[in-house]
């Protein structure tokens, strides 16, 4: 499964409207096939990865992160009922589809159809790895990712407003395959003004991954940008589920503010920069106490001479 | 070796006006003796390691973590004569003696009498152990600790001063022994004001460990404080080989703009503050070229929910 969720990072970023699944087909202890969801949502990775596997699906086990579709979609068959065609002997399932239109019913078919199921393994993985579909089937909105390029003394600038290079070229790197990872990304008025961003992937082979570009302001988006007027609007976003919010701090606070981040990027070099222009600005925050227990390590590595922190959200708070 | 050098820790910040010496004598595989250099500087370490030997230093090797000394003092005999006299087979040395009035005569002594010498072993990790006494040595300063306790986006305290608390009980204990490990402990004036920090050691057993107070100020000093007028002043802070500047942001610059920090200490919370108080201010910075390669990470470690990081100033840039 930890293999199958690692597929389905592939299609992440370029998936929607469908959920970024991975899927693993294995016969005699020999991997048959493999599918992750492809750029706009078809091929489903089931399917792709029946598609390898041809007759050598038959009596093997499917490793699938999401319950196979059951709903019926004039954009190609239900998974479920193709893995039952194909003869799969049993189907692992990390998590159950939030979808109403199969929520279950993808695993009843199967089973009806004799096919062994089992639900549940990595299913936090799995939600983790396909956080934007998950959120958008919960909550009504895409996964935000807040990313900050940091001094030690937690500036993204000095004072003149400049910020290259705080970070090194591993961590830019880095950066730009995160954005390659997301459907969208957002900068604020006064970022857009100050630095122009291009937003793009410069990655060796990932350039058409570039994301979409989005403004939040009030006033009207130059051309090639989409606008909303405030972060509540990102459910409004079509086939938007993972955004990232690069910058500044205005736009980072207005997330924070409206509790709209779900993961934090922090690249940090290992510099001082004193005097300069912090990451985030107003949060709204009146007291200490109501800033701790919302955020939780997640994952940490060196890039270069910098280092990455992820933290993520903690919604049990 | 290591041994030795723990040892010698146990002395910093209580050792001035001599070295935080560690000294372990061992005999057929045994340790014979600990000694390390006690409050005042007196007994030396390896008076204290040979008084615990007794007898059975004679034909033991002896690990000390600078070199034995060898200049008259009313305050004690020669450690290197002492250990020749005792009969010590070997004498493993980290860090030859920069203070002139030993300075390779303490070896030299003990090789005179038959004592065989070995000089180098972990001398870095010596030299790190005793980098108040080594500065003072070869700078003529103590050696500065700067501590920072920040949010993840670099703030020390909410808009209107409030700091408590942002890390937890590990991370303040951990604040708490490093006080103990220095021997003077600096605030700026605003600092004095806004909080009227106690700055000592709220450890059980270590409460005598309370360093001296030190004010970074042009005006007079409460009673149980010192003043220096600035950074560069703590050259002529008599018995002061470890300094811990504790804030706030303007003392911190003012220590950084004059490049008389040694050592980084950031005690890090998984929060995020937003709009408030910085923990740095204006260090003379005008491009993001000069800031880098200054600092290189030491050590880290997890306190309860917070994070510590070390850096050290990389002196060969």
């Amino acid at each position: 499964m930890a293999a199958a969720i690692a597929l389905s990072q592939r299609g992440r970023g370029l998936s929607t409207p469908n959920p970024n699944v991975g899927c693993l087909i294995v016969k005699d202890g020999h991997v048959v096939g493999r599918g992750w969801t492809q750029r706009g949502g078809r091929p489903h990775a089931e399917a792709q990865a029946l598609d390898e596997a041809l007759d050598r699906a038959r009596g093997a086990t499917a490793y699938v992160t999401l319950e196979p579709c059951f709903h019926l979609s004039p954009r190609g068959p239900r998974c479920a009922d193709r893995m039952a065609r194909a003869g799969v002997r049993r189907v692992v399932i990390a998590l159950r589809d939030p979808d109403p239109r199969t929520d279950g019913q993808g695993a009843a078919w199967l089973r009806q159809h004799g096919v062994a199921v089992d639900m549940g393994l990595m299913a936090g993985e799995a939600a983790a790895a396909m956080r934007g579909f998950v959120l958008r089937q919960t909550l009504g909105r895409p996964a935000v990712t807040l990313k900050l390029g940091l001094s030690l003394d937690g500036r993204i600038a000095l004072a003149d407003g400049s910020s290259r290079w705080i970070t090194g070229p591993e961590a830019r790197a880095h950066a730009h395959m995160e954005r390659a990872r997301h459907d969208a990304i957002l900068v604020g008025g006064g970022t857009l003004r100050a630095d122009a961003p291009r937003l793009d992937v410069r990655l060796l082979g990932l350039e058409d991954r570039s994301p979409r570009r989005v403004l939040l302001s009030h006033g009207d988006a130059p051309g090639g940008w989409e606008t909303i007027a405030a972060p509540e609007d990102i459910a409004a976003l079509p086939q938007v589920d993972h955004l990232l919010v690069e910058g500044g701090a205005q736009a980072a606070a207005a997330f924070l503010r409206a509790d709209l981040v779900d993961r934090l990027l922090l690249y940090r070099a290992p510099i001082l920069i004193g005097a300069g222009l912090a990451g985030v600005g107003d949060i709204g925050l009146t007291d200490l106490a109501g800033a701790h227990g919302r955020w939780r390590l997640d994952d940490e590595r060196r890039l270069g001479n910098d280092r990455l922190e992820v933290y993520l959200r903690s919604r049990n708070a």
